[in-house]
């Protein structure tokens, strides 16, 4: 699990106390070791050094290297905006998946979904998809404020997400360009259901 | 690289070849190893052991033990059969693709999928890809030689083989019932361009 301590919920330890602090203290560490260094050598003995914790402190929350990095690309991965607004429900959609693939297919973005999967059993994955999940009925709430008709959150995770991913991960990334037509296949459904 | 002495094409080392017979001999007893033991106690030197090599024969060929474990998985992925014949090249790709979904999401094919992805830089993802590719091509020869309309490769890929997979990864992994609704989705393209 990404947390040991079993203090968390999807939103982080309590702001402020102690737990909160070690936390934002490691992830700070570790991001700014693996931007200095090869990450094959970053080690939780030089993270603890950085963040000016013991060792023993790191093993114990988070297990192993492999779910600390998990748990801070997991963070890095949370949304930090919210999906900019175009005047229609397929225009956030399109704006926002457009740029989600960028940053997915980024050299950045491929190592964030490395260590998100790397981790054995943790929930890393879970929570990646929930944070799109949570942009995606943001913009579906928009839509329907609006009047406007929107595909299923699960169609669009079927048909907009899966393929950007499974083309970074197995494949060659899909072209901005060709994210229209993801999108398109996702609003496919309302416009049958409507016409 | 999966294959650091770059003897091996899609179809592996010369069949009979010293070559293949030492890594048919090193697969086999990394198969045995992970089949009799917790993966993570599985290393480079065991497997050498029981395989009759020497480690270093491991180490020059594969590099490392991801990359082994990767390759390992890669070649289990292999399609060892032909699609089954329904009589329509929908009823062909569901059949297959509903067989995919349970092999994949089975214990198995988790750590198959697991293993694959986490050699970096590896050629697996894409030789896994081609897998599913040559499949799928398959039955869509059978059906244009049956003057059916059949979706793109790609579309098939796009909106079957990417949602499985990305369920399986980053969410939870569809019951087989729900591959339908995919293969449908895959022809509506077709459909709407027939009518």
């Amino acid at each position: 699990m990404a947390d040991r301590e079993g203090c968390r919920g999807l939103g982080g330890p309590r702001p402020g106390g102690r737990s909160a602090r070690v936390q934002a203290s490691v992830h700070r560490a570790a991001r700014a070791l693996l931007a200095r260094m090869d990450r094959a050598e970053v080690t939780i003995p030089l993270i603890a050094q950085e963040a000016g914790v013991t060792p023993s402190t790191i093993y114990r929350r988070w297990g192993e290297l492999n779910e600390l990095l998990a748990d801070v690309a997991v963070e890095r991965l949370r949304p930090d905006m919210v999906p900019v607004e175009t005047g229609s429900g397929r225009g956030d959609l399109l704006a926002w998946a457009e740029q989600y693939a960028e940053e997915m297919s980024s050299g950045l973005g491929r190592e964030m979904i490395r260590d998100v999967l790397a981790a054995e059993g943790a929930d890393g994955p879970r929570r990646c998809c929930g944070y799109a999940r949570q942009q995606i009925d943001l913009i579906a709430g928009r839509a329907e404020a609006r009047g406007e008709a929107f595909p299923d959150i699960d169609k669009v995770l079927d048909r907009v997400i899966a393929p950007i991913l499974f083309r970074i991960l197995f494949d060659e990334a899909l072209a901005t360009e060709q994210v229209a037509g993801l999108v398109d296949c996702a609003f496919a459904a309302v416009e049958r259901r409507a016409a």
